[in-house]
């Protein structure tokens, strides 16, 4: 790896949120930038979370900043920033990078979904047709959600404890992907192949499963967006099932080359 | 030296100046940090001259952020910021380095001339008993006028534009430093072996010398505060008379180690 270098060219990203100091962005992007040859670097920013209205349009004016990653409590909030959103963004009302385009406006886009489907792809897994129930339909789950339908599952079932939150989600996903068989549920349907913890659940320590799981044939494809040091109660169950399954760090790894490659395309 | 890296729990300075690409300080301070085992990277912020009021303020409510360094044209401007003031910034009225202390009020204070004079003495010059032309009396000269008071020199001649601007400085300094022979000037004064630029001269291309040198003895010691990569204009025209000289290389060089005890020294 190249050694990192700080100078006044250097360009700057930022990752803002509250806290900050568990955040990883900082060293895998750094490091990338390093290794690729980009004169750049990302820098923890922690924006308390009162203040974000006045700082984060004051940190967008710097003049060598080029763009922002967006972690909690900000996804939902930092829409107003943006003057243009993509897709995902747009569809699923939250972002987690926004980038500097060359007319000084600014792009937002929401990678978590895209993340959760590389992760997956990057571990062999296959991912049209399947048969999904996702626990959970908040930032992570509504972005998860977008990008498997733009994958291709055959159907989405989607169950959280309020009820109205997933019928919405199902409502604004419908548009956008006629071919997927989109559903409010409020339990696992029998004949999936694939469940999703979207949920905070499995996060507190002594949390069980998101839901009733029941018996996992084994081509059944896990996954769980919480990130824990050790696996996640889904993912044991996963694992002692003899599923394959994918994790919270499956899906940051996932949406680095993504962030990567939006951060970079500047339009004009 | 260490390697650097950056972590989400990475502590935060920033230099802040219009433009800021020429600045030296991110790569100084940031591999000292790395050397000393500092978590802390410097970073360059690329602050609009028309946004100060708007982004500075805002920039120090990051909750990681350390400190800051400033550079043109925010010397002066940012003396607002600051709830304490150290002597040198008290007198000439500019600074160029702020620190965050313990209770979130923010110190201040000008390292410039300090640098300049340890600068020169790293150099093997001597300063006390020479007679000053100085150009340029804004927040660098009037740094530098302050330092050389202080360092023993014998007379300083202070020419500017701005001809109510040097009187103002040599009225402050008056007070400070009554030993020392100090006067407002239009042009260099022939008797003096010591001439010194701290006016943005020499910065744009196609910039000449700051004013009238005419002809210099070779025991003239020369310095200027502008940092280009190639040699300025002044420090040209010094080494062709086989002058000494000091460079802004060397004025930034000189005050690192004082800018870094300022930083360290937080107070409750």
């Amino acid at each position: 790896m190249d050694a990192i270098r700080i100078t006044g060219a250097t360009r700057l990203y930022a990752i803002v949120g509250d806290p900050i100091a568990q955040v990883r962005s900082p060293e895998v992007f750094t490091e990338r930038f390093a290794t690729t040859g980009v004169d750049a670097v990302l820098v923890p920013a922690h924006v308390p979370a009162d203040r974000v209205d006045e700082v984060v349009p004051a940190l967008m004016q710097l003049g060598n900043l080029e763009g922002l990653l967006v972690t909690v409590p900000f996804k939902v909030r930092m829409l107003r920033f943006a003057q243009r959103l993509g897709n995902t963004a747009k569809c699923v009302g939250a972002l987690n990078a926004l980038r500097r385009e060359a007319d000084g406006s600014w792009t937002g886009e929401m990678f978590d979904g895209e993340g959760f489907v590389r992760g997956a792809e990057r571990k062999g897994e296959r991912l049209p047709g399947r048969r999904v129930a996702l626990f959970g339909a908040g930032g992570a789950g509504s972005a998860i959600a977008y990008a498997l339908a733009e994958a291709g599952v055959q159907s989405i079932a989607i169950i959280d404890p309020q009820a109205g939150r997933a019928a919405a989600l199902v409502e604004k996903l419908r548009v956008a992907f006629p071919g997927c068989a989109l559903m409010a549920a409020t339990a696992k349907p029998a004949d999936v192949d694939m469940v999703v913890n979207a949920s905070p659940v499995g996060m507190k320590a002594g949390d069980g499963l998101p839901g009733d799981i029941g018996a996992l044939s084994v081509d059944t494809l896990v996954g769980d967006v919480v990130i824990l040091a050790t696996p996640t109660p889904l993912i044991e169950y996963a694992t002692r099932a003899g599923c394959s399954w994918v994790n919270g760090r499956d899906m940051h790894a996932g949406q680095v080359d993504a962030l990567i490659a939006f951060l970079a395309q500047r339009n004009a």
